[in-house]
């Protein structure tokens, strides 16, 4: 009876972390079955909007400008180091959270390559997020750099192997995604992390798809920068500010390429010439965007409560549900489940393949099944441990079941 | 009885733009006496904290990712378009609203030296606000150019005959601020910009200090690029996203340096190769700052209500009653009315310079009368032409004259 309605529920019951979806604000919409897309856009918590209502009223209304002072102008670097402790396996001080993802990544490929002058190769994959490979090509234009693209198994991601033979003497930055946005491979990144390493090369990992689903262990694996968004398993809201990590062993040398005020050393010296601050908050630039931030602040916030380990434990038992279901409803109506089968290999969501995708897609958002068509015929089910029961995706899989098997 | 304090309330009843004052969130201090740095952060209007509840509970908690391809997507263009319509002079297609004003200056400027190949001098000046000058002078690193500073007159702030003088045929872009952020003098836009095209160099203003409290006229002017943040006249929030103006004379050359995924011709093809979104849409970058955009629209509508015209005759007279009051009272205790005198060469703040300013500012502070120190001897009196009353102006500057009569 392993995939039946009441085993599902009965899976709900056991789950420890069920007393969390209670803390986000209830979605209003008599038609949603499911929605398995909070791996695009997580859920606002309960405790964000009053945060919001608070920092209107009280902080920005009341305190007005001496709240920058009271507490603004650290909040980059204050979430950052508690994001870091609790999501990404950072010590203080080496994490700050603003900008977008795209901007963290344009400072962060640019601070390597400052750091590894003559060398002039990047090395990504053909896989990676576009906005990645899209600023790493924007930045080799720019400088005369060339870009080497490794092209991976789909179905693994990029492993250890194919960065060994891409690697070499001439390479200054390796930027790869630690979670695959497709396939949900995980990458290797101890294992990556050291191969670039010993051929002299730096890392930027991007953490989109991981950061507050799994444990990530940036200091413990020695990566040299990381960047990812908040908006995801961090449930920050929509364009939320990203978070940046630059590892302490790089701290006195690395510089950024957009040197606004926020990242000088003494921001109302109003000084001459920039002198770059000190440790981490030298990679800010402009203005701490605060609205967004208190976001970041009360997701990391409710994952320490609930704990990274048995968030990826929860993800990796949705990740089973969906294949079990998959494989005895779906394959027969021509899907493809295109994700590791491996709990270990496989992040927070599952990638299903089928040739019509894109309008089936359309036909489960209609039917209240909220999930993300990648091109060209991936239908992409996300799993936000702290959001999605066993019983949604149940429900999910029977509704995608019915509509594939129902014809156009 | 020119600056009693009846003349002052009699100012109040008769300014039509009074009664926007209730659009705002009431300041809950009763310890506040005048709050005159709205040119740093201006007060949240109710109805963007009304708009911020609707965003989270309807739009992100129940619309979900649906809220994406419901409107968020196209907000940046969208208050873009609104902001050039009703603040800077920008017809449509040329405003979008994203990053912050360091990124977008990061931008602007990189965009413009692009254009102009084998220039290799940017134009700047000594009093402008250091995030420009730390930009350029990063950029300028980066890429081995020169920075030539004009040291204007503190006073008159950079005159068109400065940038005469300064600017060559080897200057690629001229970046200056409309408004000087310490004496509130107002540049020359037009001319200036004319001097620099006179030479084949290209133009980028921000307009920090003057968009939302005079009008400024970008198209008219031929300017090329600008920036500004919304966080102060405009009422958009701490932190809340900047605008970036690109001409559309430079809409088919021009490239900025941050290619990410937003910018793209098609956001969701997930393409081999970046291409670059036709017009302004190419400036963006990362997933635009939902949260903050909200409050940037509200800033932009109420202003569209109070009209420009309006804010700035206000923003006029406002000012005048802090040089007759200082004049009268503070001169005689060794302050210096350090802005402009005539109208119209004066922004929406007066700037007082004390030699114990630093002090001062202070125990105006705990008095309850918040006006922004800036770095060495300056006091500046901001004038939010939609929140202050010749009233407040009044108790301030009788603050200011007791706290600085009655010494240490």
């Amino acid at each position: 009876m392993a995939t039946t309605r009441d085993w599902a529920e009965q899976l709900d019951a056991n789950d420890e972390l069920a007393v969390y979806r209670d803390r986000f604000v209830p979605i209003v919409d008599p038609g949603l079955v499911a929605y398995l897309d909070g791996n695009s856009l997580g859920r606002p918590l309960l405790a964000t909007a009053e945060r919001l209502e608070h920092l209107v009223r009280h902080e920005w209304g009341s305190r007005l400008i001496r709240s920058w002072s009271e507490g603004w102008l650290t909040l980059p670097e204050r979430v950052g180091d508690e994001l870091g402790r609790v999501a990404i396996g950072a010590a203080p001080g080496q994490v700050i959270v603003a900008d977008s993802t795209s901007v963290c990544l344009y400072k962060t490929v640019r601070a390597a390559l400052a750091l590894r002058p003559g060398r002039i190769e990047i090395v990504t994959d053909t896989s990676n997020f576009p906005t990645d490979r899209f600023v790493v090509d924007g930045i080799a234009e720019q400088f005369a750099l060339t870009v080497k693209r490794i092209s991976p198994d789909p179905l693994t991601g990029v492993r250890p192997d194919d960065v060994d033979a891409a690697v070499g003497d001439g390479t200054a930055v390796v930027v790869l995604s630690h979670v695959d946005y497709r396939s949900a491979a995980v990458a290797d990144m101890a294992a990556i992390t050291r191969i670039a390493h010993g051929r002299g090369a730096l890392v930027v990992w991007d953490l989109c798809h991981s950061a507050g689903a799994m444990p990530v262990e940036l200091d413990a694996a020695g990566v040299d920068f990381a960047v990812g968004c908040t908006y995801k398993f961090l449930n920050a809201g929509p364009g939320a500010p990203a978070f940046l990590y630059v590892n302490s062993k790089h701290h006195n040398g690395f510089r950024q390429p957009i040197t606004g005020w926020i990242g000088a050393e003494d921001i109302f010296a109003m000084a001459d010439r920039f002198r770059p601050a000190p440790g981490i908050r030298r990679a800010l630039s402009g203005t701490p965007p605060i609205t967004g931030m208190v976001g970041v602040d009360e997701g990391v916030a409710l994952l320490a409560e609930a704990g990274i380990g048995r968030v990826r434990t929860k993800a990796q038992a949705l990740g089973r549900l969906v294949i079990e279901l998959a494989d005895e409803w779906l394959v027969p109506l021509g899907f493809t489940v295109a994700s590791p089968r491996s709990d270990e290999l496989r992040g927070a969501h599952v990638m299903l393949r089928h040739p019509d995708a894109e309008r089936l897609s359309q036909r489960l958002i209609d039917n209240g099944v909220i999930i993300d068509f990648r091109n060209p015929d991936g239908i992409r089910v996300g799993l936000s441990p702290l959001t999605t029961s066993y019983a949604e995706v149940w429900h999910a899989l029977s509704v995608i079941s019915d509509v594939a098997g129902t014809g156009p």
